[in-house]
């Protein structure tokens, strides 16, 4: 199979991932084809996707500041099924920093390690009274760029 | 089976229903089983329920005016499984009118005219500002109690 | 508030649960009221019953042998609201265990110990092949009462 | 707003639509920003594609035959924000046809005719016993192609 375009080189892409959410797959998540129902990938970048801005300490400044946070756009490749029960790891980062958006990658991989999907989307950041587009400041750029 | 607490007569419950949600069952609803997954009937109940509200001219009420709606519980007895593409008519009807609150009831039938499922649930109304209950005005309970 | 009919004592009922799953709330799996939507509930009650039979090492049975389970009523009342990013501890416990069922208990509280939702709803054990509902053996019972 | 990658000529890709979907927004598909959670997009366009795949006369092989499908890959692209209540009509297209897979094409626009959100993904035909991609017949190329 093809690689997806968001990825240049699978060895490099995949070791730049350090921040990872797990999660067990819910029951409710399943269809009748007995495998997570392809919408719950996007299900599980968001929850993990969160998290790692939580982690990066920016989720506060959306909270609390005049900016907040929209999605661009998401995609997401599925490599391998997943079952009801099985254990995964959801590798984010943020691949690509531009002057008020962000590309994410993400990064499924089951208990043995196998991937099980892959996906980026753009996050971008407005402003909560105009609603246009809004340029990251010095510390959030800098934050990100080393994350 | 034994008949839910609410229902003291089938066919008279039944009769009372006149408002109908249609929808058709989405392949994401389903789960391993096979099956619509069971947490599924209580979307359905609150679409349902939101049109009926709609239809009754009640929902403006709670959008623009100093009260809004809470869920107080929420019930459903399941009779017959429904499977992903099934056409099924929602019933929703208002029970029982207190206060400050309503028993909305709601039936579930497939396109053969079968009971698939039943359900209850309390809807309290509440003071935007102060958060506790907040009795209906004499048009909303009329309304109510005439539905 | 009136206690829901399945509670008698609140300080028996609780004391009683001894089994609990963890989750964080999800923000799709809050609604425009800023809150979980009332379905989400379910989702949870669906995802630690799941856990607990998995934990009573009865799921095995239902995947390997004759037997399956289907939901045969549900119920939810909703004592506080939840919010996005919430940790929360959903008690699950066997209340009362008939013949070919079991009335399955559910308790969630926030980090805080407050109570959130309580609920319950009655777990039918089925032969896969025939359909109609099929008796606990010894050792499902003795299981079941004990746990 | 930079086009995505899948649209070449804005308006000759709008007017290939022939087949829509209609919905109405679920008050549980929005999330706490007071807009339909972005996870949702998905579970409008595999609703939207199973329509078209009925509308096509192709479900019944697959339910039927030695073939079923399997999503490759999904993306969307997030253009305008979209609320509760709102009715929308999904529009999908079999843009690309390959060998084993067809590239379906995804457009929702709202009431008042505005583009809401933009789609695609590739559907793979697999064999249910091997597993490996299947081929397209004859017919089924000659549906797809003219579709």
């Amino acid at each position: 199979m093809a690689l997806p375009a968001y990825i240049e080189n699978p060895e490099t892409w995949e070791k730049e991932f350090t921040f990872f959410d797990s999660l067990k797959v819910r029951f409710s998540e399943t269809d009748a084809f007995g495998h997570v129902n392809n919408t719950v990938a996007f299900v599980y970048f968001e929850q993990a996707r969160i998290h790692y801005f939580e982690h990066l300490g920016l989720m506060k400044e959306w909270v609390q500041g005049p900016h907040m946070i929209v999605t661009g756009d998401l995609q997401c490749d599925y490599v391998r099924q997943v079952k009801f029960g099985e254990e995964l790891e959801v590798g984010v980062k943020a691949a690509y920093v531009g002057r008020t958006s962000v590309d994410v990658h993400y990064m499924i991989k089951n208990a043995d390690g196998k991937l099980c999907m892959t996906g980026r989307g753009r996050i971008v950041q407005i402003d909560k009274e105009k609603g246009g587009s809004a340029p990251w400041n010095e510390d959030m750029r800098a934050v990100l760029e080393t994350a």
